[in-house]
């Protein structure tokens, strides 16, 4: 664990600063650097009087570069834990949960502790939330408060090293490291981790079935695509009913419905809810659905210009790879790359900047939907990156490739710089030969090679170079203080906390984490597997491997590289879930062209795959996508079938809340009559009741003719004697009888 | 009226009988023709006891042809309004209500008073549930109670005479008459009517689109079938929303939970509730998955053998009447149809034997999902049976007619007997058209005339041969009496109360109505809207002509040719919903093929559909289906946008329940606060707190380092004063500054 300690104590010099937070629950970073003196200090006025009228207390302290830091703290425990209750009493008022809140507070308080992860929540909501809803409305950047830069809490470094030592020396997470997960990074961060640990059990099927495809079947093969596409459907199908599960486990079920309003959301007009009587803001639905409408024209933009980009790279490289035969081959193979490099994430900005302001403008009332509707127009982006290229090469580089390619000279023009005479730029009209192992290639490179770089991109690469400027930082203000002679930031620093303002100078320079990006990597990941892992079976144990690494790496990435992340709670993967059933169903249609097109050795004698029968593709795809349906719809028959703990221990609580409600309202007996449905035997009729009966009727003198009817027999009795005198009189007599009488 | 008039008193000798039912309950119609005499004596024994043993009043009077007629209420008034309020109890238990029961019955009660299906319903459980859940446990014709015939309700003649005047008198029925058939006939009817009257309104629509359609655009229009599917997605999620609003509304959301125990059900092991604490009786549900994927092979023979029945007779029908020249075309034309009105009935029978055996052998624990199990079965024979003859013409015939008619001369077996010579039994090889009205035609006959005969069927002929054979009994009865001397069943009706008698004699001799009937009837209608609408467009026309006599129809058939029902509750109309969807999206493929087969004038200039080209049909389906799927997605998202009456009143109650208990337990403000979502401004930081927390500190002493941190700056005042003095020192300079620096 030696170099764990070593990635986790990034100066020595901090001493006992890891161990305490001084009670700090919130930092704000507040820099002025670019705002003038006075504006800076009437927002910095402003700012302590708003923090300090919600009932936080407030210590300042210097910050480095122009910034103080702000430390803050809910002021009163009483206040704490009055917060506490009131949300718990509103999850209970939305039907989040299940059981009321008992009446005293400290009882509560008592019987439910309040989680670490609860207390940020609250906090957090406390600084951010508008002023009419008791919140101090800070909103950093924006509005009035230019110059709060950031609003983060304070890494509790203690349990982050035990935390990344306990994941580092087990295998897999049990319940028990979820539930922790929850109570300090709150429930959508946990639910992360419980996706990917899920996942991550899950792949083990495909890895081991995928590696003896590997050697018994080979690529394309029928029998590993079905299987493939069982595991697929199965996979989403159990985690719906796990993250349900899981939702009711943590008390979160139903807890999107309590929602956070957007301060950016612009309403039209105000009405009041009719069932609570509040004052909602509203907006046009239909003018709403009107803009999400210009999502269709987005969609096509944004497959059109990377498509082009992406194809049109494509055919440089498969010209120059396998057509071109002039000089500097060896390094023109790169020009693609060099200009997707250049080009892909210039071309991703601007597009991601157009998804942003397309969502602005769908003007939503909450960060939820907000969130995502941007999430669904990102995997529209993603879904074009990361998969055009592999449907190129199986779709139309191979089938057409025969066709295309001798066409491609028109690439000739990005390469006529390097060209010695005209005939090298000419491509040879016939003699090519598609290249078969593109495909595979391909898949290789993006189920392992990517990964790996992605990896590195996402943890190591941060790391290092944030030392790297931290250091360079350092050496800078040393040699800026010696020649100015200004005090150093870090002059005013009570010695006592020294090491602790460094450490949170630190934190403030960190990056904000989003798990939406680490969510985002997962599905694209799910979808190499479940589109094209029939090209290549061992994509699932390059997969099994980079997850097992993937989870302690974001673990590490959440307790080291990022801020701490705001807890925020949630009752699901939210808008994944439906890419993960999409990415699913796509690769029913997918698996089926692939294994139709390539099957055999892939490759028809004269290099070009089988003579390509399009209705017979098209009828497999057919056939495999309802085969698909039909597998979906009985998997999640059968699993709904299968009663989970979750949604047990929900229903027991319904129960036996209401259960108690009857015992006090009605007693202990008949609440139990009440409650197994048996119908306590009625009360018999005595010769007493119907004489009584009889009774009421002389007095009322000779009754309605209802009356009469229901007294001709009285009793029991009576009416069997009655009904057996019939039977004697109509029955088929007896054997014995008809014996008798003969 | 002259006419309902007629129809509804059938006989006018019955005087006041139909204005009063003498508070009868139920009748058990207890018959012993094939009984022994003692046999009889001693069930019917135990049968009034077992009645009067759970607080049932018992009159008994002679029947019919050896049977005596039980007449039972319940004992007492008080009896009764225990029984609802228990069943209100657990309605709210199971989570169907949600408001609690007063706790007072009488207050209770009078809220809400007990409706009268409420009422039928609750004594019918008393005397059919059985004996450990507190009811009789008559189960009629099966175990221990062979001689129990049937238990039925009494019609309330007035209220149908009025009931139909008014349905017969106004186009549309609004809620106040959906409310009025649930609370005389249960909900399970009420959503029958509910449906029958939305698919009615629905159907205007298509039926005026229809008619344009057919005027300007004709058949196989792209833009009819486009419009027509749009329908169905919309028509089909509208009912969704709307199945789940009047379920909310009548207050039976969720009372598909509280299931009818079946007392066929077998278990295999008994366990304890981990929620309630009952006793449970389990079946393992993997061997009912097991016995449940019986039914792939039962559907494989089903349309096997169906299905060669109808080509069978497909195929004659077309060789008789486009290739055989021979002697009595024109009644052998006949043939075919002979043999279906033979063949078909007798195999339906022995199939649906076997679904009955096969959902048996599932052992399904309640009457609920035994009969969903049946009606999917159902529903597979009935598709075969309904749709086939079109899909074999459409998709058979005519694409493949020029093939396959060459070749039917095989069938000349079965006109062998009637031609004259061997030549007359040679199919012409060439020169044979195929007929291009055909799939009009059948369209047309299975739209039109297939509707009306069974309209005939349904309605008209059980009415007229009801009439017919009692009128036979009467003379039968007559001169049988006359014969023997035996006294008619009759003789011992007391003067006041004949008229009834007879009466209740007729109706217990009419048949049990059966909603899945009507049901059945209305989905397999809907199927050739949305499968086969395009080559008729005329197809809605006839169905709202149809539907508004169905309505009427089924109303009338309630009221005078069945006994009455018992007014079971439901939440939605059940597994119908499911094909309902999957006819809707069945037809997007249907649709799309019919229009890419027929477009344009149907045939090519060689009397053959365009020539096929099988990919660009294939395609054109798989677009069709995927958009069918997109725009069902959209519709099924714009919906749930929309708030509908019925949830609304579901969240206020809830919102309600939950405002009262706060205001119960912690005073009405701190609930207005708690629910309103806001935090009241927490306590402000005073001098007094800080001085407070200062002399705390003192007293321990100097307090820990967060004590110490804490405690640097007194109060907000400090705070803002040590901050304002960072940022003078680091801020960039103002410029009013700098210039006087200058």
């Amino acid at each position: 664990m030696a170099s764990l300690k070593s990635l986790y104590e990034p100066s020595t010099d901090l001493g006992n600063a890891l161990n305490t937070n001084f009670d700090v629950d919130f930092v704000i970073d507040y820099r002025f650097a670019t705002t003038s003196k006075t504006a800076a200090e009437a927002q910095f006025v402003k700012l302590i009087e708003a923090l300090n009228n919600v009932g936080l207390a407030t210590e300042v302290r210097n910050g480095d570069n122009c910034a103080v830091l702000i430390f803050i703290k809910v002021a009163s425990e009483r206040h704490l834990k009055a917060e506490v209750y009131r949300s718990r009493v509103q999850d209970w008022l939305y039907g989040v949960r299940t059981v009321a809140p008992k009446k005293e507070i400290q009882q509560n308080l008592k019987d439910e502790p309040i989680t670490e992860a609860e207390r940020l929540r609250l906090v957090y909501l406390l600084i951010t939330k508008p002023k009419n809803e008791g919140g101090a409305g800070i909103t950093p950047k924006s509005g009035e408060w230019t110059c709060v830069e950031s609003i983060f809490a304070l890494h509790d470094h203690q349990f982050n090293k035990a935390w990344i030592k306990q994941l580092t020396s087990k295998y897999f997470l049990n319940s028990e490291d979820l539930a922790e997960i929850k109570d300090r990074f709150g429930e959508k961060i946990a639910f992360y981790f419980a996706f990917l640990q899920s996942y991550f059990l899950f792949l083990t099927f495909p890895a081991g079935f995928g590696f003896c495809s590997w050697v018994l079947l080979g690529k394309f093969s029928p029998i590993y695509a079905i299987i493939n596409g069982l595991w697929c459907v199965i996979f989403v199908e159990y985690w719906k009913k796990q993250e349900t599960d899981l939702a009711v486990q943590w008390g979160v079920r139903g807890v999107s419905k309590i929602q956070l309003k957007r301060p950016q959301f612009k309403h039209e007009s105000t009405a009041t809810d009719p069932i609570t009587g509040e004052e909602m803001k509203v907006y046009s639905p239909f003018k709403r659905l009107a803009r999400q409408l210009l999502q269709v024209p987005f969609a096509l933009t944004a497959a059109l210009v990377l498509g082009s980009l992406i194809a049109v790279c494509f055919g440089i490289e498969v010209f120059i790879s396998e057509v071109y035969p002039g000089p500097f081959k060896a390094y023109l193979v790169f020009l693609p790359t060099v200009i997707l490099t250049v080009m892909m994430p210039a071309l991703l900005s601007v597009l991601t900047g157009f998804a942003t302001r397309l969502t602005n403008l769908e003007n939503y009332e909450t960060t939820d939907s907000h969130e995502a509707a941007m999430v669904s127009k990102i995997f529209i982006l993603n879904f074009i990156t990361s998969y055009l290229p592999i449907f190129l090469t199986a779709f139309v580089y191979i089938p057409f490739g025969q066709i295309i390619v001798p066409h491609l000279d028109i690439f000739s023009l990005t390469v006529r710089p390097f060209a010695e005479n005209e005939k090298q730029l000419t491509a040879p009209k016939a003699g090519f030969q598609i290249n078969p192992n593109r495909l595979k290639g391909q898949v290789i490179y993006f189920t392992v090679t990517a990964q790996i770089v992605n990896f590195l991109l996402e943890i190591i690469v941060p790391y290092v170079s944030r030392r790297f400027f931290r250091k360079v930082k350092e050496v800078k203000t040393n040699r800026a203080m010696k020649k100015s002679g200004t005090a150093s930031p870090t002059a005013d620093d009570h010695p006592e906390e020294a090491a602790f303002l460094t450490r949170v100078r630190n934190e403030a320079e960190l990056s904000v984490y989003d798990v939406t990006t680490d969510f985002r990597e997962m599905i694209v990941q799910f979808g190499y597997l479940s589109l094209f892992s029939v090209v290549w079976p061992l994509t699932a144990v390059s997969f099994l491997v980079n997850n097992f690494i993937e989870l302690r790496g974001d673990a590490l990435k959440i307790a080291i590289e990022t801020q701490r992340p705001v807890p925020w709670r949630a009752d699901s993967i939210g808008p994944w879930l439906e890419s993960l059933g999409f990415l699913s169903w796509m690769g029913s249609l997918t698996t089926a062209a692939l294994v139709y097109l390539f099957r055999g050795d892939g490759l028809g004698p004269d290099g070009t795959p089988w003579n390509i029968n399009t209705w017979g593709l098209l009828l497999t795809m057919f056939f495999s996508e309802h085969i698909y349906l039909g597998v979906q719809l009985g998997v999640r028959k059968a699993l709904s079938k299968i009663d989970s703990p979750g949604l047990q221990k929900e229903r027991a609580e319904r129960w036996s809340v209401r259960k108690q409600y009857l015992q006090e309202s009605m007693g202990q007996e008949a609440a139990d009559n009440a409650a197994s449905g048996g119908i306590a035997g009625g009360e018999k009729i005595s010769r007493n009741t119907l004489e009584e009966a009889a009774r009421l009727s002389t007095l009322k003198g000779h009754g309605t003719p209802e009356e009469r009817f229901w007294q001709r027999q009285q009793g029991q009795a009576e009416t069997i004697a009655v009904g057996k005198n019939y039977i004697a009189k109509a029955a088929p007599k007896d054997k014995s009888e008809s014996k008798k009488e003969l």
